[in-house]
């Protein structure tokens, strides 16, 4: 990686047209023969093992994550507690004035350097994040390897356009009479203090890296506090940057993990302490909203949890529709922030490239959809992974007391992983109209896992205004839309701007509602309660830096 | 003003070159013989009257200011008062998704129209914030007027350069087996919500526009809450906004004026509505970080107060230094965030051009620089203007008992206005080492107004300890260092980027501590207890909006 990736991925910012750094295929065609086994071969050592990063503050260890999948895991981690947060900060600040002093080219050339360290372990993580999250393979190794590469580079380059838009020093002269005024300005970029990433157990890089990114390089400390479930990932992040930091004479301990058992609730603790400036968190509503309350001597970015609505009104291409549809509820178990979770039909069907279709028609189009793409047990398991945790395993298992089942649910028997937990998507009909005020309903709450709720309106007016209200009251991450009517469009457009929700229109072919693309596609907006953040505008990387000036006369 | 003015306002807050776009100069030979007294005239049209703006929830009308000068005001608002802003609320965000759709460029121009009929009021508005705010003339005329308007136009320069940096359409193409993928994608600026401007007694227009063009060209309706105590030139302001909306065919109520009586309290209740979620604020300490902590479902923007240093180590113009002091000591009483309170001066004394000068010789140069600048009365009112309120004038006149009075305050009669309370600033020392901790110190507290400390330090590096605990302490808008040797530049630059503050070093000539260029200075840091925000940065418009996207199959 070098300096013209960078001004590529610079270019893509600002054009948003397409640009991948990182090949998302694990092919050996790209990759190599050897790249895989050496990749698995590596993960394999960490399991049972004590993971050798280093963490001030620190008392002996603990082993926290066991695999969705069954993959024996065991690793040991520096277990930190509130005791040792203390030593941790200072050791986390110990070296901020020298990464500070580095400058913000220097800081984005590091930062670049581990993306690449972090690439050729990419076989390696792509086995952890499978092994903690549950995702398939092909999927951990994108979504957790190349993707989130692809979006922890484009946090990079937006930081580093923020931080060079203006010169670091420059002659300023201002017309007097007689001599002009002439005074030489420094601005220097300066960090906000230490940063607190906290991460989530389903996509443990690709969540954690925009904001570690974003914040290492614009010049600030950065802990990292894992989901005590989804570890691995991010200590192998920890240990790539510790060992770049250090080969470049920095204090490896700017990147720190912070490791703690289910349930210690360190996480409060580190992120309303007064040196903490920076918070970056993946998780629940509930505690996303407890720290946009308290901790307010940060800056804090949460990306919390909504639902996502699709409204169908008609469509051009009924096959399209189920299709596209099929694999977006079925990738991951639907365990992913951007899964769609209500599909709203109207009670009297939509009209379609294959005639009338009912409710009916629609549910079972879908489902039959589902049903082919996930015939082959061998096949499905690579879409579906595993079911990250008991929660939702049961709320799968109880969906049928929600409304009319349409998808039962499905026990998949994984080939080779016998001990995972792994289901295919229920469809559930409810009816918006008996269910006054929305925010009551059964599908106006999210229902994280592969639960899928058509929701019977009146019409698609009914439809948009429940995406609306909705959209206001519990966020959205994406929304969706299928109508050839340009009204229609207009007026879910319309709605998705109010909402402020990312919208997919008449998505039929390879792009997929719940997937978005690096440099081109923002993911979430921060304009409603699921998200205060996107990936990544000037917003999310603005506010993590400071510039401070000096000025001095300058002689003619 | 065109696109030409915002073409060369988006150039200077890249370069950070000299860049003005209001001639500051009130002569006549700049702005024509009538403009002053024409302007003189509709600021006394407005003496006892009712002024005629017109706010959704207000019941009849509030008269709150009286003139530290002694000019007559009694102007009546609008007044609002808690029972009437759900009515206010609702009439703001009524014309929001007009103003939204108007996109960023058609905002930018109707700014940039709002600013050239504030500028052509610029004499009514000068005469205005002259009356409320004790400012003298020439003062209220650039800092209330000219350089104010720079700073708006910075602001909507900023503020168009982030809104546009992504294409509003674009059509994205991605590599694929057979067909290339072809998305057409969207990229749409919501605004947040509504805007709270509130505003100071001191600086009721440059202190507030920044905010309210921020928040209004990024699609925001903006609620302004001015101070009681200075409401006029914020009610010219409205109202000019209004006109410019209304005759473009939009809502005028985008931007209305919340006046209330003094002690009402309204401020807390707008900054936490939920409809709310940008709030401008200038003001106390406390209330400053009142909101921070409370009004957690905005973005917030703070000038709150500081304690600004000056390091005294040497010089090689003594002359230079004391006079160049003197100015900003007596710049407006004292009165403003950026005035120097503690000139830390090392026991011993320090070297200048003129041979060494004991620590009194300083505190003697310094006040003797004073005295010569002030010996006019006639031309001391027009630097010193009036004291603000009741609170300053008791520090200033009970200076004597915090230490030892190097230079007294003396009352001045202003040939005028008889009944303008105008004090000459008091220089006490103080003795850093008797102090202990120096947070408990007098001088480490601010005190507002011409009372500046002449701080007795064992030697430099104790200055400078100060000025660093002293910044991470009660933070700091300025500071200035007079150094002839490179080491202790270097140390103070130091403490200056560890304490996030703008520091300006060995200033003899016509460039003050106190004062900050548009487009090339930033005004505060965001990066120490004075203000979370600089005016304008990328942060200080990013978090204003929000990208909203949309995106569907593009035919190839």
């Amino acid at each position: 990686m070098d300096a013209a990736t960078l001004e590529q991925a610079l270019d893509a910012i600002r054009t948003r047209a397409y640009f991948s750094a990182f090949p998302e295929s694990p092919s050996p065609r790209v990759y190599g023969q050897d790249a895989a086994p050496v990749g698995q071969a590596a993960f394999e050592a960490w399991q049972g093992a004590e993971f050798p990063v280093r963490t001030p503050g620190s008392r002996g260890t603990v082993a926290t994550e066991s695999s969705p999948f069954g993959i024996t895991l065991g690793v040991r981690y520096p277990h930190v507690t509130g005791d040792g947060l203390d030593e941790l900060i200072r050791a986390a600040r110990a070296g901020m004035v020298r990464w500070r002093d580095a400058g913000p080219d220097t800081r984005a050339e590091i930062a670049l350097e581990i993306l690449d360290r972090l690439h050729q372990r990419v076989f390696e993580l792509a086995n952890a994040v499978m092994a903690t999250t549950g995702q398939a393979f092909v999927m951990a190794f994108q979504a957790g390897g190349t993707h989130a590469l692809d979006r922890a580079l484009e946090a990079v380059a937006f930081a580093h356009a923020e931080m060079t838009r203006h010169p670091a020093t420059m002659v300023w002269e201002r017309p007097a009479k007689g001599e002009p005024l002439r005074m030489e300005k420094t601005f220097t970029v300066v960090p906000r203090g230490v940063a607190v990433v906290i991460g989530c157990t389903t996509f443990p890089t690709w969540n954690s890296w925009p904001g570690l990114f974003a914040s290492l390089v614009t010049g600030n400390p950065v802990v990292v506090k894992p989901h005590p479930r989804a570890v691995l990932p991010l200590a192998i992040t920890v240990q790539v940057c510790q060992e770049v930091l250090a080969d470049r004479g920095f204090d490896p301990h700017l990147v720190t993990l912070a490791a703690e058992a289910e349930g210690e609730g360190m996480a409060k603790d580190l992120a309303t302490r007064s040196e903490v400036r920076i918070v970056d968190f993946t998780g629940s509503a509930a505690f996303g909203e407890w720290l946009e309350k308290h901790a307010t001597q940060a800056q804090v970015y949460t990306e919390k949890s909504g639902v996502n609505p699709i409204v169908v009104d008609s469509t051009d291409s009924f096959r399209g529709l189920t299709t596209n549809l099929a694999f977006t509820l079925a990738l991951y178990s639907g365990q992913m922030c951007t899964t769609t979770q209500n599909v709203f039909v109207p009670a009297g069907g939509i009209e379609t490239d294959e005639g009338h279709k009912s409710f009916e028609d629609v549910g079972a189009g879908l489902a039959a959809a589902i049903d082919k793409l996930l015939a082959d047990d061998a096949r499905a398991v690579e879409i579906l992974g595993a079911i990250v945790n008991d929660d939702v395993r049961g709320r799968v298992e109880r969906s049928g007391e929600l409304g009319e089942m349409v998808l039962e649910s499905r026990a998949v028997l994984h080939p080779m992983h016998p001990d995972a937990v792994v289901r295919t998507p229920a469809i559930v009909a409810v009816d918006a109209s008996t269910v006054g005020y929305a925010e009551d309903a059964v599908y106006a709450r999210e229902c994280f896992g592969p639960v899928t709720f058509l929701v019977r309106t009146a019409d698609t007016r009914q439809s948009l205004d429940l995406m609306r209200r909705l959209g206001h009251a519990r966020g959205a991450m994406t929304a969706g839309v299928y109508a050839t009517s340009e009204g229609v469009l207009d007026a879910t457009r319309e709605v998705a701007l109010d909402i402020g929700v990312a919208l997919s229109e008449n998505l039929t072919g390879g792009v997929y509602v719940n997937q978005s693309a690096a440099f081109s596609d923002f993911h979430g907006t921060g304009a409603n309660p699921a998200a205060n953040a996107a990936y990544v505008d000037a917003a999310y990387v603005a506010g993590r830096f400071r510039v401070v000036q000096s000025r001095r006369h300058s002689p003619a």
